[in-house]
């Protein structure tokens, strides 16, 4: 059953999704089974290349969008003039107005030393400084009613498993479901459809199934979301950004249980 | 208890490798865990700047080795002439004996159109062309022996979870298993090893927790090593390119159950 707060949710019967393949099982037998598909999806920002994701397909303009804005290449203040989607070729073109910082910067370490593949990974840090994340509780009851409310969501993950899956979520209500191959995908499509839609992170929960790493934290901290939550497990430096950003992380989520290792300031302890 | 044939293993109690934390639990009690460390390695090919990996940091120089080779900047026929790594900048520098192809392709497509992203991706396809995987076969007894032997070896996955693991195996003996935050990471370890122990892959197989996505199906067949198995599932792209290869391919390993999806003649249907 999709829950009616739900805007946007994964589509398991969708045709272009998944594939039916044949094998053969442990003891020699053939067997039937569907598996998802995983296409390559070239991402240019104006006329600049700037990566090959792979993805189930499902959103590309999102998927481009929210990519960009998540590694801090397409900012706040950059005004998107258009997304064109080419399925021939599988690429797509975000534009904008004006020639993006992040081109500019490009343009630079081009001339000096090549592919300045370290700025983007410094960009992404340096956007964290001065961030403050709003104080927006999360109910322990909450998280129990989003959990369930996901799991009975059909998707690709329940169809045909070995995909991520994440959700943008306002108290106990999943508003924005999306999967894909790799759970940073999943999150960027999400990105992309939160800047597409005018829709903020301030009073939100974002729940994913991959682990909390340092990327995870940072991109929850990025999209304005104040509490991280997963079923998966946590890695130092993900604990150590999410405390410096004052971002809720809770991990370990399984059933009733979990772990929280920031923020706890925001948590209200309302489980029975 | 370590299987005498594993040459190298993860080493949970390393005190480098993972952190104690303390947080709080669904009903607001303390809690204390231990957590994956995770750690920025930014690593170059002679004075080139390439990626900065994220590690648990246990074998840098191998890290970066099996990176460098697995994407096709390091070829067979390039001789490698040091590895540096320097803890303090967080960074690892494979030198070689003469400028790579890589390097120079990186410098004219810097010229034309800057960061040649596309390159990369492009590369490991065509470096598929040709490839002849041997026919050693593959014991469906072995496997069952081989995953008992890997899940009872010590390793940070059982210590604190939210880690991806690989391991090297000979029929049913584990040879060399890594672990790391990333899969694609542990399985770059395990080839810089390979590469700097004069290890082939002929005679193998590649046990790896992750999903057996194109990218580490592709690493696969670069490796040399003609079967991949995995706990996890598949995805179509992935399925394909083994036919393609004629790798062969097994997943969703649970217990006595998998489903091969190619490369079904190497096969030997030894089980009970």
């Amino acid at each position: 059953m999709i829950p009616p707060s739900l805007r946007v949710a994964p589509d398991p019967a969708a045709a272009r999704l998944t594939r039916a393949v044949t094998g053969r099982d442990q003891t020699g037998q053939p067997v039937d089974l569907r598996v998802v598909e995983e296409r390559p999806l070239t991402i240019y920002l104006n006329a600049r290349e700037i990566v090959t994701a792979m993805t189930i397909g499902d959103y590309p303009e999102w998927l481009a969008l929210g990519f960009l804005v998540n590694q801090g290449m397409v900012r706040a203040d950059d005004t998107v003039t258009g997304i064109d989607y080419d399925e021939e070729v599988a690429a797509v073109v975000v534009r904008t107005a004006e020639i993006t910082d992040h081109e500019a910067k490009l343009a630079r370490a081009t001339r000096t030393s090549g592919c300045a593949v370290g700025t983007v990974f410094g960009d992404m840090m340096e956007g964290l400084d001065g961030l403050r994340l709003p104080a927006t509780p999360l109910r322990v009851s909450d998280l129990r009613a989003l959990s369930a409310a996901i799991n009975r969501t059909p998707s690709l993950y329940l169809a045909v498993g070995a995909i991520h899956g994440t959700c943008l979520c306002a108290g106990p209500d999943p508003i924005a479901y999306f999967e894909d191959v790799g759970r940073h995908n999943a999150v960027d499509k999400l990105a992309g459809w939160m800047r597409a839609k005018g829709v903020g992170g301030a009073d939100k929960t974002l729940y994913t199934t991959g682990r909390l790493t340092s990327e995870m934290v940072i991109k929850c901290a990025t999209m304005g979301i104040p509490s991280l939550v997963s079923r998966s497990g946590f890695t130092a430096w993900g604990v150590d950004i999410a405390r410096q950003v004052g971002l809720t992380v809770i991990g370990r989520m399984k059933g009733t249980r979990f772990v929280c290792l920031s923020g706890e300031e925001r948590v209200i302890w309302d489980a029975e």
